[in-house]
């Protein structure tokens, strides 16, 4: 039996978001009931809720960072209990059989994860997202929060956190690699964050130099301005691992020869069209150009661990619910710094 | 003290090559005098005979797959003597203090290898190549040919061999592992003949069936036609790594398609012109575009102990010099199977 639960959804494509409830399915066997406690907002809750890709089910509760604290497990749970700090990130469940899945790369299940919302779960029923008072989650995709991280900038390293991580991991980050971040925002503040972490010696590549100060703040070593072409003499073959986290279309062979040979660019973001490079710019330094989504649930709470390990959390700006459209508008306009979350209490 | 010798020269861009002599420098401390046997003909060679990129040195002796035999060697050389059955490949010499040299990968010197032709050595003179009767190189650049090879059939791996070696060992070829090979030319069908002896299941992707036996014979367990849309159909998800050898633009997003997750698409060869992709293509499925040029003397000596080893040589067409010119104009009419050699006897 389904519960209604409070919930801020499009009702449709393009139309603001407004107060609203949607059904949770009843507590099954595996599932704990979460209290949400703070949803973040990431720049995919607007391109889906405006229709950006098409075929979106509204009305649409957007949010993939999801902070709370179980309050009713199922029968069979075994890992939480009630009262326990977890988190939800992109997806909620996958087809658990193959042979992505049996590694724990859930985001890569080749019959396509469940997203935390506009999907379908394997009833057939839609999924609600972050935005709303408690949501149901099977245990094996719910996360743990350590006690170290607070729950508020805990949110955004459900998503924002994990696509950063997963790469900066993947490629192997440490003491002694050179790693530069590209893009300044939600996505790559955390990457600064989280490379310095790791040990490497961290560069910012963003337009201008006007988030500087904040860039160096946050564990950055270096920061240039992709706006002038000084920087890219002055880099040329100077990076292990670069990490775009943004959707507009670079230079890739002006980016491509800011690495060393057998670095990567590793692309986060990506604009929805085509983009150009010349493969020469990869086989002169056997150099590689990839890609890099969220990550699997055993990487996502091992995030979460070494963000506690290193008191990384995000750096946010809490809104109310009834500030939502604004902050999307903002989002837009790259105003923020550098994530927002929604304090739920206010639903 | 230079010495002119024998050789098949451009005398100038376009020009077709002819008989002439180019000197060739005293034998130094380090050096070998190699009397060249076999000198394979490269695309490349063709590319720059005919000044495709531009600032060619004439006149020019292409050739930089050259298998011969040791007649002096200078005073101070220790891995060889006269009589030893040499190699030399695309290189003749680099910085030797960068840290890529140091680590052997002098393909990827920062200053710059010095090309075995149409470069200039340290002392600022051209560099002629294999198309000739004698060479002399640093024995630090010269590779040992073992007894198990014919000098004809080896010529060739010293630059196609290694092109493909060095790709389908960095990327961890051998058992379990689905390995595609893009093209079936003087690349491409060493691609199969290696990646077969490491083991790996092997798929040529060719744009017609016409080398389908030649293919199978040579190594590989399937063969697929790209001109077939079910192709890409039927092998969406299967390989773990693809090396491309040709240089027209791909349909990248679609070869991209046929990579498992972690998978690598490889290129060796490259149309001269940008190319065209989309990144979510890399980013699901966290896949990698790549690619890689020839390889170190280190592992160009590895690549030769494993051919000799597993009877690898290239499939070849032996020519006489005069018939050098015809041989450019089949190689660009692809009508090679698989790899013309000339016959330095014969210059």
């Amino acid at each position: 039996m389904t519960t209604n639960v409070t919930a801020y959804a499009a009702p449709a494509a393009k139309a603001p978001l407004e107060r609203t409830t949607v059904p949770r399915r009843a507590v099954g066997e595996h599932d704990v009931l979460i209290e949400i406690k703070y949803a973040g907002i990431c720049h995919s809750d607007i391109h889906q809720a405006r229709d950006g890709w098409g075929e979106g089910i509204f009305p649409m509760v957007p949010g993939h960072e999801i902070a709370g604290v179980v309050t009713e497990t199922g029968s069979a749970v075994t890992r939480y209990a009630v009262g326990d700090r977890v988190g939800v990130g992109c997806f909620v469940d996958s087809c658990r059989e193959c042979a992505y899945c049996e590694q724990g790369l859930q985001q890569y299940c080749e019959q396509g994860m469940i997203a935390t919302y506009n999907g379908r779960d394997k009833a057939g029923d839609p999924t609600y997202g972050g935005y709303s008072s408690h949501i149901v989650v099977d245990e094996a995709y719910t996360l743990r929060i350590p006690d170290g991280l607070s729950l508020d900038v805990a949110a955004p390293l459900l998503c924002a956190g994990i696509t950063l991580y997963s790469p900066l991991a993947h490629w192997k980050t440490g003491p002694g690699k050179k790693v530069a971040i590209v893009g300044l925002g939600g996505l790559g503040h955390m990457g600064v964050k989280i490379a310095h972490a790791m040990g490497a010696e961290v560069t910012v590549l963003s337009q201008s130099l006007r988030k500087q100060e904040d860039g160096l703040r946050l564990g950055a070593d270096r920061y240039h301005a992709t706006s002038d072409p000084a920087t890219f003499e002055q880099l040329a073959g100077s990076f292990d691992l670069i990490v775009s986290t943004v959707s507009a279309p670079l230079d890739f062979d002006a980016y491509l020869s800011l690495l060393k040979t057998d670095g990567a660019l590793v692309n986060v973001g990506a604009p929805e069209d085509q983009v150009k490079l010349n493969l020469f710019s990869l086989i002169g330094g056997r150099r590689t150009l990839a890609g890099s989504a969220i990550g699997g649930i055993p990487e996502t709470q091992e995030m979460l661990d070494f963000c506690a390990e290193h008191g990384l959390g995000a750096e946010i700006e809490l809104i109310r619910a009834d500030q939502i459209n604004e902050a999307y508008e903002r989002v837009l306009d790259s105003d923020v710094r550098y994530r927002f979350v929604i304090d739920t209490a206010t639903l």
